[in-house]
């Protein structure tokens, strides 16, 4: 097994991916053609549906038999509307940051500390820089409401983002700040902001799915006694590509990654906090495989661990790549990964293996609700 | 990193899945309750996709802002029809046979090699026995249609579901034929045929998802210069509980799984022959996210690596929990992985991690078109 992981990571070396370049375009413009002339906000949802040929089902399926060639399947279906074609991101390579921080009860401290750590991998070149899921304070339901700010108030109400602003515009990066505990009025939320090189909040997404579980003896926690779920999914065009955003359990629903996806993500960033049951079980896994599934960059990021905490992180940041494998990752311990993202191997990885034209949207279809109302 | 995974396995032993057997009947009764009244034959799609408020979605999301519990978010409304709840096996444990067979340029070789191992698996208790993909030809556009059977004609046309349909009555067992190249008219198709203990064929599955991929100096293929793809998911009711079907290239697309799992699989098999390229890099990742994500079990066969083959399969046949636990497999020898299936942890994982009521149905909805009309 080890000589084939090797044949494996060889084939995944960025050297080989420029070799193809042309390649990747022409698929690009392929699948253009395909979806070009659909406009998403008019798609014509019943068409999709089959709804004015319900009647007509059994005789369509017929006719299908007599049809060999994959595009009869009507693969663009698979996703409703249809997928979005990759948008040509404003750079194609940088470098990201992972900064998995020491979280402590002291709340100042934990901000000087990611204050620190964003200055340091700005320093080694970083244009991206992802933060860990609740950052600022204890993960815990008893410490949400105590150090939550009202980031729509600005002025002060938000020391954490506050900090993230002025970063991110006097170091001219693009941060994805992890999460706070987040206070709009009587109702609290576990928030994600993301910064543009502008200072300016470009996206905030709420945690969608909440954190309810229960592994007797092993692990339970309900996050749903203190927080409010979001209410949509959260994409945002940054200078460093299109990014969807999901906070830890949202990774569990691969369909959020795959309407990310249909919507032109490059990139996915989970700022995350698995714990020592979940995160061997589970942590990699998801990231791996919403990377090779959705075709694209997976980022995580955790906080440090903290073994006498009351919920201990697993730790691992890491960088997956858009065929699903490993690039940068870490141990538990504070540190920051540093990794390099090139986002033409999204494109070479989509023409090696083309899902988008082959998915069967007369067998299934993915509703991006929101995106479709 | 070895001293959590200790733990994880720890988590995952059978006893303490059965000591929870109460629980989760709980936790199925009232999901029941949820989509009990609901007939998945005369679904209404309309109110599924709020075609008759297309005009008020926003009224209903800031409505929904007012409500913080989660089942607001219409968790059954994510699969389109309901999702069903799991129906009660006719076993609960039993054990499953992996037959990696060496597949030769001999049909009648590979037959008998077939027979043996599935006779030998029967003597060892193995009450499910799962093939490889295209197990009596060599995998290659070349040999489909010099060894493609006429499954329906029956009457010796096809010597090899002819056999398993033998020793699958005498030997009162399941068999889910892995594959073989499948000639009905003019057509040639990759097909899974599944095997009653009464030697009866209860479910063909012709593969949906043809492999055509193309890494440059890698591997290249192209299965649709001679197959013609499936026209339908397949789903089957065995002695040993309901069998969703892939086969190899099929495992690539999460919406089959789940719609299998949402149709109310426990098991989902897949022949598969992944090669030296696609295996290391995908092989065990994509088992282990199917089984993850729908929370159910994922077996798979492999033949057995000939190096000097047109065709290097990657072998590694496994059997994978419904926490995407690796509970057996191998390397890529000839060899039958027989290990124990226990349906009773299914229910567990998925009270543990209970995603069916957690999934966001206002935000995104997975149609099964067949199951829809």
């Amino acid at each position: 097994m080890k000589a084939a992981a090797v044949t494996a990571i060889e084939l995944l070396s960025p050297s080989s991916a420029l070799n193809s370049g042309s390649k990747n375009l022409n698929c690009f413009s392929s699948i253009s053609q395909i979806y070009g002339s659909i406009s998403t906000r008019k798609f014509n949802y019943r068409s999709a549906f089959n709804l004015n040929s319900k009647n007509s089902i059994g005789k369509v399926s017929s006719a299908r038999i007599s049809m060999s060639t994959s595009s009869s399947y009507k693969a663009e279906e698979a996703r409703v509307p249809p997928a979005i074609s990759l948008p040509t991101p404003p750079i194609t390579k940088f470098k990201i940051a992972l900064c998995q921080l020491l979280v402590t009860a002291d709340k100042e401290k934990n901000i000087a500390c990611a204050r620190k750590a964003i200055e340091e991998a700005a320093e080694k070149g970083a244009q991206l820089v992802l933060l860990p899921e609740i950052w600022n304070s204890p993960y815990s339901n008893d410490c949400f409401p105590v150090y939550a700010e009202d980031i729509d108030a600005g002025n002060g109400a938000s020391p954490s983002t506050a900090m993230l602003s002025e970063l991110s515009q006097r170091l001219k990066i693009t941060i994805v700040g992890g999460s706070i505990p987040e206070r709009s009025g009587d109702r609290l939320y576990n928030t994600c902001c993301v910064f543009g090189t502008d200072g300016k909040i470009k996206g905030k997404h709420r945690k969608i799915h909440l954190f309810d579980i229960d592994i007797p003896g092993k692990m339970t926690f309900k996050e749903s006694m203190t927080l409010t779920a979001g209410e949509s999914p959260t994409i945002v065009d940054t200078e460093v590509g299109r990014i969807g955003i999901g906070i830890c359990y949202d990774i569990r629903f691969q369909e959020l990654a795959a309407i990310y996806a249909a919507r032109g993500a490059h990139l996915l960033c989970y700022p995350g906090a698995f714990n020592m049951t979940t995160g061997p079980l589970h942590w990699e896994l998801l990231q791996r495989a919403r990377a090779a599934d959705c075709q694209l960059y997976v980022a995580t990021c955790s906080p440090a661990r903290v073994n006498n905490a009351g919920y201990v992180a697993w730790g691992h940041s890491t960088l997956v790549g858009p065929f699903g494998e490993v690039l940068a990752t870490t141990e538990h311990e504070e540190v920051t990964v540093v990794a390099e993202i090139d986002y033409s191997l999204i494109e070479q990885r989509r023409t090696y293996l083309p899902f988008q034209k082959q998915r069967r949207g007369d067998l299934y279809q993915l509703v991006d609700v929101r995106r479709l109302n």
